[in-house]
């Protein structure tokens, strides 16, 4: 019996208050209004964003939400409007709006789009839907969206500006990895650093986008990785996936920085920051060579003091840049799709887990101690 | 009779201690050793640069020392292995060297070189000859080099790798502004930021640099060029080099950052940062739009505090650089000087006083009361 135009109750991950874990609920999820998709979660991951949302480390984040923006599914029922899905599809939610018709969506220089609100905070972007409603209910209060696309529950609704149609055959319990880590990091070497055939590039933070950094370093033919990363368990991992060597600060008797410009004879071509502190903004920033070292930001670490800069350090010849989803307009995800049906980079290394989605708690917990990379949950 | 292989003794000033006027002496030039060349200054320019280091805001120069680094001249003997020159050479002093054979020379990616010294303070940079002697000497005393060309000196001695010959029918009292202002501004706006047919810009402080970072612009064909300067007495000259409207932030009630972004629907795509100080770093990366909006920062400002950066201020699509001399190799110079023949752009406007050397100090008072552009001093 068809579901199309009627609500569906089905189970989602509620977070009623900052700070508290997570009460899986059943909730109601309306139908889709004109230019929205409503679709069925089949396998969504966790991002370290969605604890730091959370713990409440973003200002301004609206409660109670459904978090969780790296998902894979299926589309249940379209809209009025929506001409580019039907039931059936097998699609990806994108944080990442594509209208199509704004300058940034017009422009090649740029994967941004107009549509993005709350720029000074990214984490409380589209927390209602663009009629200023939410689709969620639970105990009969509303429940916000999150970064208008809320995985964490069995299903959503999407604008389908925030939605791309993927491969038939794609296995949704990888590809959910599309949905943010993994074309963040590898985008982010590719696109925005354009990590150059034989250089030298340093990877801090060997997370799911770090270690997807350092595949995206390795695809554009860096000859020298270095990985960065204050747990050393992640570096058997890291070197499986292309970093020529790893450092732990913590084992140094002098800032990282200085040992990376010290084995490269002057500092890396590129520096890829995914961590997002003060701290490793820093060491990104100094282990870059004179000339031409590239910096990259790709995490954004709440509370984080920043990176106070001086023209010195610029007018030798260094570039800082950083990355939205990797520079990706969300209409280039099904090609990586299909690339990683042939096998052109890994994603199975990077799902060390696949639990039920009822054991979300313990996901996180696995992420929390640093155990996992990708814990993949399957409704 | 021929001055080669004697010492000359000439008129230059010297700083002899940090904070004290300049003094014009007479001072013993010794002849050129291995690699260097003896020049006869024909006309020298001043810059900020000359002003802040005689102030001693940078730490480290060492005393007594002859500045000026933006000059050009007439070669009048070289030393021993020395191909490229010979007596009676128009030529341009350059504190950008050019080895030719380290790795930065050899990219295309920089105008580097791997001779400068003392990367962390440009400014302590070759303040002696390579075989670690000075080849002034005053009173008895040897005197320190500047920069490695030291142009307040009616002969100077420098490497060969300092040292581009330039067309015999160049005008000096135009063409010395090739040695550091005009190629600084302008390639930073050609080179290094790359300003697009058609895009807006905003060049924050209207001196020497700012307005050649202005004619830069133009010359790329920026459609809007925004000035901006605490002394609107500047506006007049940088209307008519290109800039398409002026701002002074002390008349504005709000930051001149949210006036410009204002005006502009979302900001600029290029800033040009010519102050280097906390409060104009800060405009520049602000203005600048979400997307594609590039920063470069030019001046660096004697104990400046810097900028704190956060990554969601480069996420959202945003880039920083610096520049050096403009981006050029060093031996791009004199087909600027060509340039400058054939109408380009226009030096002359930036040379708002011509004095002999000898008026040195009211030169000083000219700039430091914001009344000149760039005075030509004439040996
Ligand atoms: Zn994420
Ligand atoms: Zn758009
Ligand atoms: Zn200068
Ligand atoms: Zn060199």
């Amino acid at each position: 019996m068809s579901t199309k135009g009627k609500v569906i109750k089905c189970k989602a991950a509620i977070a009623w208050e900052a700070g508290k874990p997570l009460c899986i609920e059943e909730v109601e999820v309306a139908p889709p209004k004109v230019h929205e998709v409503r679709i069925q979660i089949i396998a969504t991951s966790l991002c370290h964003t969605d604890a730091t949302v959370i713990d409440s480390k973003f200002e301004g984040l609206a409660f109670p939400v459904i978090v969780g923006h790296e998902a894979a599914g299926i589309v249940e029922s379209i809209g009025p409007e929506v001409t580019n899905f039907k039931p059936g599809d097998k699609v990806i939610p994108l944080y990442a709006p594509r209208c199509g018709k704004c300058k940034f969506c017009l422009s090649p220089l740029t994967n941004f789009c107009g549509k993005i609100r709350n720029l000074k905070n990214p984490a409380t972007h589209q927390q209602l839907m663009e009629d200023k409603t939410s689709r969620f209910t639970c105990k009969g209060k509303p429940v916000h969206h999150f970064l208008g696309i809320s995985t964490f529950s069995q299903y959503t609704v999407v604008s389908d500006i925030n939605l791309v149609k993927i491969d038939d055959d794609a296995n949704l319990e990888r590809v959910c990895l599309l949905g943010c880590c993994f074309p963040t990091g590898y985008g982010a070497a590719i696109n925005n650093a354009k990590v150059t055939p034989g250089s030298t590039c340093a990877v801090f933070g060997l997370g799911g986008v770090g270690l997807s950094a350092v595949i995206g370093c390795k695809v554009a033919g860096a000859s020298r990785i270095i990985g960065v990363d204050i747990n050393s368990e992640k570096f058997a991992k890291a070197k499986a996936l292309g970093a020529t060597e790893c450092l732990n600060p913590r084992d140094l008797h002098k800032p990282v920085q200085e040992v990376i410009i010290e084995l490269t004879k002057g500092g890396v071509d590129f520096a890829l920051d995914c961590a997002g502190g003060s701290e490793t903004m820093k060491a990104a920033l100094h282990c870059t060579t004179v000339g031409w070292g590239s910096c990259t930001f790709i995490g954004v670490a709440a509370g984080s003091k920043g990176l106070t800069i001086f023209p010195e350090e610029l007018i030798v010849g260094r570039t800082i840049n950083g990355t939205f989803f990797g520079g990706w307009k969300n209409d280039s995800i099904p090609k990586l799709v299909t690339d990683y049906k042939n096998k052109k980079f890994n994603l199975d290394a990077l799902v060390t887990h696949t639990l039920p989605f009822d054991k979300l708690s313990e996901a996180f917990d696995l992420m929390n101690q640093g155990k996992s990379i990708r814990t993949v949950l399957i409704f």
